[in-house]
């Protein structure tokens, strides 16, 4: 269940002697139309190679595009000697992943994330999957790409957003590593990024998801820690969705690792002068998603439809400070709803 | 990527022992309309689970069907510390566990297969899927079973013929495991079945597939083997349902290994003594599946596009005598054409 990591900026090179070396009978690329136009031009390797075009945006992550990739696949008469490679974002990783590993019970596939968030967190881990009913990614399997690039180059194709996006990703893993990389993070001037630097961040970065994925492949246990910021963030992104003003996956991890760090701080203790600096990071970058009161109720029931409850109990990971998460803790809704109160003092709203 | 098998006609209790022990927050049966109404009312543990009913059928065995699963799975409010208890035949046990396999990626499952073609065939293994395209079990993933209860209590609720199809398989369970236990296979009186004994064969016949598929889960070498009869039997199976007159999956492996068998003596040796026992008892107890030649080109096609083609040719297991299996074989059309003629020859079509 471990991917091959290869960290370069030459990918067409890397993608290169990867295709010739793997004996394929087909390679077909997944993009959407946004690394159809801006990163497939820049990989001439791939010049030609079948493509499959999806639209891109998480509502599109959904069964009609997976059959509609099944079909074309097909259609190209790919076999189990046939290399899928998925060049997008985590749409085109996830549902790539899911089609590669379903299609004639799962051929290989390569995961060349063109966003940060895609690098660091869907193109890593052997979670594919697409939306179903409503829920995030309810339909998937657990399977690992043969290889992952992972690389910075393609970053300037996108806009500034997408950065801090992928950037929430490594706060959490910054906070479930140590307190020092965590108050390193909390440096960063989104004004001024140093792409280069970045990817040696972005290394580190994943290799501390990798060492939790390698002990705990099916989430068992320890790697429901990386599920951090996520049982809010998702339900914020839910939510969001609803009111047809969606917002990106990284910022709502961003601000649900707020509210996730004010329960720790309610129930475990997590150092309040940690959380008043990450909530501060949070506001200046990313702003603050709107809620009032009105809205906890339908809130709390997303978290209960989660994938990590059980029992209809919302369930999160908690922090004891950086560093020292603790996994399956139920929250009552009256702490849920005095961590909502607080988050929304933090963020002044 | 062992699931564990349990051998009784206790059914009912050794179910009670699986939900009992598992900790599982709800648990829901698959079924079909046919184990609904036959087999469900002998197993009272299961008497107050939620029911999820599917249609009977290989035509039923897709997307449609698999979809639907999953909202009445998402419906229930099933989690993934819920069970689904596969209670039927091979497209129940196919579908259920790839839904199974997929839903929130991935809850346990049982299969209690109530066929002899399930309980041999598509119960034990890992294989899970649906037809896609008029492909068979195109889309699909490995994913094994906790518990596979095998009996043969239900096999009365069964017409004759569901008997026979199962037992194709164990006929090639038998080929590829010894001339003895291949010889002891032909001695089968089908008027004359004993239920109490059929359990103690049944069982040897599917531990020469657990053998083979413990050594082999992916199917990379050896777990080929098993395909022997497939290539060519898939192809009738396709080629009936065109025709709109379906044949069971079993029949057309009995056929699929007379043929291969015929491929097996012209290329590889296999004795012609043997080749006309097995022909022979395939002609008495299945009858033949009629072709002329004016099918050839189209079946040849359908082998083509076989899930174990590689670069479009047609890819078979072959048997240099009963025990000596040998994988990876490409057949010419030639050959394929001269086979099927001596098949029309040994069964007077």
């Amino acid at each position: 269940m471990i991917s091959n990591l290869i960290y370069s900026n030459d990918v067409d090179a890397t993608l290169n002697a990867i295709v010739g070396g793997g004996n394929y009978n087909l390679v077909v690329v997944l993009v959407d139309e946004n690394t159809r136009q801006l990163v497939l031009p820049r990989l001439p390797i791939l010049n030609n190679t079948q493509i499959i075009e999806i639209q891109s945006g998480d509502e599109n992550k959904n069964l009609t595009t997976l059959k509609s990739v099944w079909q074309q696949l097909e259609n190209l008469g790919a076999t189990r000697q046939s290399l899928l490679v998925n060049l997008g974002g985590g749409v085109v990783t996830d549902l790539g992943g899911m089609a590669a590993a379903t299609f004639k019970r799962g051929i290989h596939f390569v995961n060349v994330p063109t966003t940060l968030l895609a690098a660091v967190d869907a193109a890593v881990g052997g979670k594919t999957g697409i939306n179903f009913m409503g829920l995030k990614n309810e339909i998937g399997v657990f399977a690992c790409a043969e290889d992952v690039i992972v690389s910075t180059c393609f970053f300037d194709t996108l806009p500034p957003e997408e950065l801090k996006s992928g950037f929430a990703e490594m706060l959490k893993h910054g906070m479930l590593s140590t307190h020092e990389e965590f108050l390193q993070l909390l440096e960063t001037d989104f004004d001024n990024i140093d792409f280069e630097n970045l990817l040696k961040i972005l290394q580190s970065s994943i290799q501390v998801k990798q060492r939790i994925v390698e002990e705990d492949p099916t989430e068992k246990g320890l790697r429901k820690t990386l599920n951090l910021g996520h049982t809010v963030g998702h339900a914020f992104e839910m939510k969001a969705l609803d009111d047809s003003k969606p917002v990106s996956h990284g910022y709502a991890v961003a601000w649900g690792l707020v509210i996730e760090t004010v329960l720790s701080h309610m129930i475990k203790g997590f150092p309040s002068a940690d959380l008043y600096s990450l909530a501060n990071f949070v506001r200046t970058n990313y702003g603050s998603f709107k809620i009032t009161c009105d809205d906890y109720d339908y809130l709390i029931g997303i978290m209960r439809h989660d994938k990590k409850s059980y029992n209809g109990e919302i369930n999160c990971t908690l922090l004891k400070a950086c560093g020292e998460p603790l996994i399956d803790n139920t929250i009552s809704d009256d702490d849920i709803k005095a961590a909502l109160d607080i988050y929304r003092d933090l963020m002044g709203i």
